[in-house]
């Protein structure tokens, strides 16, 4: 039932501005008697870390988005949006839109992301030299790939352009937008992380299910705004950059089916540019296509 | 789609904090881009009085019911809740609570009181004295025909005990409940009102259908937050109380069928005990019975 969501949904908010409150307290706000509240506490346990105890319910503060104060940025913690794209065209650079649940979350060409609870949805608005935005579309797949060995030992792979797969399953995705604003390059950073959520989609899977717990999400969001805010540094040796993305290329090699505007496009995936651009050969030849160009690829076997 | 109903919840909510707001603000705040914002501001100007102009938008403080500072009263306002009644139980007396939606909105006997975008679904706690107490199944639809037909110039009838119907549609409902604690009474006095919003079911309407224009809610809220506070004068002439909701009594000289716990009666309603019980006449004598008593009531003809 609809409004049950947006009744869980309201939970969520609720508990979200306390580390620890009463369920008494809880009570109240919701609404919902206190057996039916602990019910609900335990299914917002499946993708959130909480606990109820002595008559108390705790959300870590290393899993409550609300609890992070990212040093030198605008942070902006919403329960729902529409897309956290959206709600950063309204921030000056230099913020971070994280929230629990987008309805219309943007892909790549329009495509939705569907983000649901548990999972992290963010979207980083920075100024950037051309010359750093160009080298995005490699670098944030990278720092992905980092995060996830580093912090959480796991190991992914990238599927050109940028969604990041452990086997064949999606775990992360990237939308990169861009605009010049007075000569200012701007660009938004969007990611999403299917963290402590279940994807709806076969194709999807998340990492809690992937290393069997939950994971307190603000280390991930403090590893990206570390450094993101530190990009210069990311970037600074960009033949390096490029070799540790292809290393991860779960592409290269492969026989690819690509389908752009005018048509498919079959052949194996041979290499990549500096700005990420994907390099197909077959028999007519060699292509080189920007993830604006290709709508949509499919490795083949 | 269930987060849509959520996503516009939210957008109630960021409204309500402001009586006038720049649309660049709330896109921000919701994440959805403005022609889209505008479109599901207008979906609920269709329930509240909302409006947009020169990049602002307005809800009138008048229906908002945040805006309300009910004298001498606590008062929690809430966008959604499971069920008002519920919420109160952890206030202190002299408590109003009032949401925009309630998904587990109760009415006699268990039943559920379906709660949407733009009614008023509100719980008045109080102390009373026991006297007062006792009075209040008579008290409270009286006080709702006044309000409808001075404040708003409907005229309404009683439906035994307490629905308030226009023709055989029920535009309001009172859910009456009471504890002692500690010698002193308590009693929660829910009443369900259709103002702007779409009833969802074919026997309900609202009175925003019947006046053919939005009702500023306030006025409703504070008239009634105004008497309830005064019950001692409503209640201080108890006959003539009784011969009021008398004469709004719809059930009165009717043919009913009246479901209890024990069987099916059926008979001629021909009285009302001045604590609100029923009097059913049929070939088997005078039945005398109690809201509690009494499961479900149903006009014959």
């Amino acid at each position: 039932m609809s409004s049950e969501l947006a009744l869980k949904l309201e939970l969520v908010r609720i508990l979200s501005e306390h580390d620890e409150i009463p369920i008494s307290e809880v009570v109240r706000e919701i609404g919902v008697q206190q057996d039916e509240l602990i019910n609900m506490i335990n299914e917002l346990s499946r993708y959130y870390l909480m606990e109820t105890a002595r008559s108390r319910v705790s959300w870590s503060p290393g899993d409550n988005p609300r609890r992070l104060k990212p040093w030198g940025w605008n942070y902006l913690y919403r329960i729902i949006t529409g897309s956290t794209m959206t709600s950063a065209k309204q921030m000056p650079p230099w913020s971070i839109v994280v929230s629990e649940m987008q309805t219309q979350g943007r892909g790549r060409h329009g495509k939705t992301w569907i983000g649901n609870l548990g999972g992290l949805w963010i979207t980083f608005k920075i100024n950037t030299a051309p010359q750093v935005a160009q080298v995005l579309p490699i670098a944030i797949p990278v720092l992905l790939v980092r995060m996830l060995r580093d912090k959480l030992g796991i190991n992914v792979e990238i599927k050109w352009p940028n969604d990041i797969i452990f086997g064949d399953k999606k775990i992360a995705g990237i939308l990169l937008e861009g605009e010049y604003k007075e000569s200012v390059m701007v660009s938004y950073i969007g990611i999403g992380i299917n963290v402590n959520n279940d994807p709806p989609l076969e194709v999807a899977e998340s990492i809690k299910n992937i290393v069997g717990h939950l994971i307190p999400r603000n280390r991930i969001l403090s590893y990206l705004s570390g450094w993101i805010s530190r990009l210069d540094r990311l970037v600074s040796k960009p033949d390096e950059l490029r070799m540790e993305y292809m290393e991860h290329l779960s592409t290269l090699g492969r026989k690819v089916i690509a389908m752009t505007s005018s048509g498919e496009i079959q052949g194996i995936a041979k290499d990549v540019t500096e700005y990420g651009e994907l390099i197909i050969e077959n028999e007519s030849g060699s292509h080189r296509l920007s993830s604006g160009e290709i709508l949509r690829l499919r490795h083949a076997e």
